[in-house]
């Protein structure tokens, strides 16, 4: 008990807020053969302090999706200063990942188990000819949308549902599928549609899904006010395709604990 | 003359207005050994009409530099409507170049000679940390600056002078360095600065300098008053550094024939 005590004592709980441009990563989580964020993130960190460490990310996330800001909780026994860990984790970073935050967090805060809910945002690029400049950060979609219409089916959405229906089937969500969905607003600005949606966790390919059958909706393919019904179904196949990866960002990290 | 006319009547000049992300082309110019926008706009235009053309270019721009509107004045024979130009260009472009519109003009309408001024837009990332969706599209300086100084340093640029001391000596500009500045702007909007500049005529790098000269009136190094004398001195050593090309957009053309 004593040795923990002490052991506790040298640990310190960092969290890290950081933005990535996901276009060249596969997604977060390390695996085998395949670059990831986590992956990178780690080798810089322990370029800097060299010690055994283990990174908690906030989330799971897919190749190509980008986040403007993630979260990571990490304990480590070195003594350097935030201030300091940040700016040498931005210099070992490769440009597309950048540490926007760094400080202390309390030892038990864990950037996935703490989480309470969580932002996305997917970008439309809603004119006949394609951005040059938003290449591979936006779908570009040249068939007019009618935000309003779009607006009034996405509250379907909104509540505390099992989300079956909008969840890609393989062996990661075998248990609960019922999640809060707090909000979803769609807006428009010089072309750019933003779809913002807010919930207590998401569910693999969710955002996307969603994204995929609004579209669909907006081909006249399902009727604006099917949303509770293909909720009901509990049936992927009664939702729209999953919508590119590129436009989705992880927009914002929700926590009880800490304010970001 | 009658066979000029016959000539003159089949064929159409066509503008294009184009938008294109620099990162990866030597410029607009066509060159040996290295890619530029010309040649695969060329490569793309030659492949549609398959016919013997010339295009003429608004504007000389640098390797990295980028285009918000780019013009292009070509004289073609085929009787292809504008309209499918358009979008069969924008199929065999690739996708860091678009055509925003084609449609024609009157004959003796040349993109470069009778274009009466330009405007660019210089982006600086004005932040610590650096943004990972903004990399290699805008400078990221991060020392903050004060827009109202730069603004008033800025206006010692407006008006009719002998620009020598802002630009780049090599071959190209041996004749007439006069030039007449309209307007010159900056303005920040969350942690984006953008310096807006428009002129009847730019000298080579002169934008580039401009910026780099602000830079260093930023820095203390140069009295914010004291463009005007760097003006008079003529001389290219009295200005600061030329500014990276990444942060630098051709923003727009104006003509007098044409509404764009």
């Amino acid at each position: 008990m004593q040795q923990n005590e002490e052991y506790c004592n040298n640990i310190r709980n960092i969290l890290f807020k950081i933005c990535y441009d996901g276009s060249k990563y596969h997604g977060w989580q390390i695996q085998k053969n395949a670059i990831t964020v986590q992956e990178v993130f780690q080798k810089a960190l322990k370029s800097i302090i060299n010690q055994e460490f283990d990174i908690k990310g906030c989330s799971r996330t897919d190749t190509g999706v980008h986040a403007n800001m993630y979260c990571i909780s990490t304990k480590i026994e070195s003594k350097i200063k935030c201030e300091n860990l940040l700016s040498a984790m931005n210099r070992y970073l490769p440009e597309d990942i950048a540490v926007m935050e760094c400080r202390e967090i309390p030892i038990d805060f864990h950037a996935r188990y703490s989480c309470k809910g969580k932002e996305y945002i997917y970008k439309i690029w809603n004119k006949k000819v394609r951005n040059p400049f938003l290449n591979g950060y936006v779908l570009h979609y040249w068939y007019p949308l009618d935000i309003e219409l779009l607006n009034k089916a996405a509250k379907g959405y909104i509540g505390k549902h099992d989300f079956t229906s909008f969840c890609t089937l393989d062996n990661r969500d075998k248990g609960n599928m019922v999640r809060t969905v707090e909000d979803f607003c769609v807006s428009e600005e010089n072309g750019l549609v933003q779809m913002k949606v807010r919930a207590d966790g998401f569910l693999y390919n969710m955002v996307r899904i969603m994204v995929g059958t609004l579209l669909r909706i907006a081909q006249g393919k399902i009727n604006w006010d099917d949303i509770p019904k293909i909720i009901e179904a509990k049936n992927r196949s009664k939702a729209g395709p999953t919508a590119p990866a590129c436009g989705l960002y992880l927009n914002k990290v929700f926590y009880e604990e800490i304010d970001l």
